[in-house]
């Protein structure tokens, strides 16, 4: 294993402690429980935005903690869920008498997480929302997963939402707003090579030298297929075509209703992408993947969006969500529309994503 | 190989295609000869900043072309220099009407063809100036330089001198500054692995699955040394010390004299680092090196500078001047002074550099 770590058992404690030093005007850092939040923590009137996950996916979570994002990042173990205390103790921490929104990747162990977290910080008198991002249009039902799996979208939403909530959206607006952002993005991912976790000491999969896996999960999870290599147009032809022809999808998801104050399940229904959509287009590093790479995958999706009818009115291009060193990309799809577009382009301070400002 | 790419051959120009596709707002590309320019070029009455070097280690340079740092940069093909007329007739492109800085990495493939487009670009009545940087410590002399080579401080001159020029200092003013900040400048880096050049088709060297090199230069050349692997701190501790601890560095380089109308040499000494200096300190990732990892080397540099005495009061820190997919770091301190700070936090607009607009 080839890292640049001290004990795996010290890498997230360290890297936290790394952000903090490299980012005190943006981001502080609070150990056990361990989260990331806004040095201007709490802004007042404004709903906070905190999301989490295990680590490994940097810039994710914690690298987009700042003003016009996130307002606080609670990091896991590598590739393993926080805990509902990071949470808890992260929303008591940044709210600001507007609610909280926890935005939730949808893994088993996050989402029940979260959903013990909200429970308890409800008990503490603070309004809870959770929302999901279930995007990955690869596989349907995952290794962690029931139903498809949160990944690139998640950086989307984590911009377009922290921007609303920048701009006094109410927690009910908000929760609606990242409702659209979920059901009109969708993402598929392939791998090279496998990434290892450093407390397991080796790759977490084997993938052969003339082969590589399409439709993986950021965590390695198994994907749609093994091929042979192939070469980047190709690939890209595989990803965006998944993306662009993907049917409706369908599926209830459990969310709080503050209302009947019980969760209740949502019916959810992501419209399939047609010719005349705006579309945002995101491709992403995993990690390992040289910037030259990208800008060669991003060309050919260029051309396959123009053909498909979908004009890309903005995009992202780079490694914002990874799984260590894993070589490979992913490709997210958002459909826009004159307010997604407005938040997209709001200033945004983080140590992983910064303009306007 | 494992690469996101199609042919080999066709590598940079697809990236330059796919550049152009996904920064329409900030950069165009002329091909035949390939050169990347600001969308709004030219600038009158600025001094336009041009860079170039081989491909490969993007961001670099084409990443950085745009509002505050570079005016056009010149692509050679992966880890070969460009020719003399990219840059000539990117210098004709983007000139207007203030002259051009050539800023040069201490390759000599690079060093000899600027020279030539600047002798070619002055038949034309383009005011020119070509200036070095060479701020690798770790050897004297390599594979393709004589003297020491140009690293991490290239992206702070172009960062530096982009805003200066921005803020109109005329030629020689902004030659001054740019020599000031590769004097105060000093890097070095290490590899975990190789990386493989498209064209090639195998790993540049062979490095065993226990070792690591200690000094590499961004094409992979020899280093210091071979060790076997260490810890982040430990390797932290190697880079960091050879930096603040170099002595005075003292040579000669070829520079034009615009009075005598001819190239003259010039000695330059890079002053050691003392306690109370204030730095900029850059932890550079080669390309294929998790973001996580950076922050844990960022947090043992900041101890280490403390303990010398050297005050961190700007930083940066990502893949910027990579080496394909290579693992590894570097790590680079530059010297701040009032001017360089205001120089630093001064609006940036490009691909791979974005803050304040």
């Amino acid at each position: 294993m080839k890292k640049l770590i001290n004990k795996p058992e010290d890498v997230v404690k360290e890297e936290l402690e790394g952000v903090a030093l490299a980012y005190p005007s943006m981001v502080k850092v609070h150990f056990e429980p361990d989260f990331v939040y806004r040095a201007d923590a709490p802004v007042q009137g404004k709903v906070a935005l905190i999301s989490g996950g295990g680590s490994g996916h940097e810039p994710m979570h914690g690298g987009f903690v700042g003003m016009g994002m996130l307002d606080a990042a609670c990091p896991g173990q590598v590739f393993t869920s926080p805990t509902p205390d990071q949470m808890l103790e992260s929303a008591k921490m940044v709210h600001g008498g507007a609610g909280v929104l926890y935005l939730v990747k949808n893994y088993t162990g996050d989402v029940m997480n979260f959903e013990m977290a909200a429970d308890m910080a409800r008990a503490e008198g603070i309004d809870v929302l959770n929302l999901l991002i279930d995007d990955d249009a690869a596989v349907k039902d995952s290794l962690y997963t029931a139903g498809r799996r949160g990944v690139g979208t998640t950086v989307l939403a984590e911009k377009i939402c922290g921007a609303a909530a920048e701009k006094r959206y109410d927690l009910k607006k908000l929760a609606d707003l990242c409702r659209k952002v979920n059901i009109n993005g969708r993402s598929m991912g392939m791998a090279l090579t496998s990434c290892t976790v450093p407390m397991a000491g080796k790759p977490t999969f084997d993938l052969p030298e003339d082969e590589m896996e399409i439709g993986i999960g950021i965590h390695g999870e198994p994907g749609r297929k093994r091929l042979k290599l192939k070469t980047a147009d190709e690939i890209t032809e595989m990803l965006a075509l998944a993306i662009i022809e993907d049917p409706a999808y369908h599926r209830t998801v459990r969310e709080w209703d503050a209302g009947k104050a019980e969760w209740v399940d949502v019916d959810l229904v992501d419209p399939p992408f047609k010719a005349g959509d705006q579309v945002l287009a995101f491709v992403n590093g995993m990690g390992g993947t040289p910037a030259i790479e990208l800008a060669i995958i991003y060309r050919k999706l260029h051309e396959i969006c123009e053909k498909k009818g979908l004009k890309i009115v903005r995009n992202l291009m780079g490694p914002y969500i990874t799984s260590l060193e894993m070589q490979g990309c992913s490709i997210t799809l958002l459909k826009m529309d004159d307010e997604l577009i407005k938040l997209w382009d709001a200033p945004v301070k983080t140590p992983g994503l910064r303009w306007g400002i």
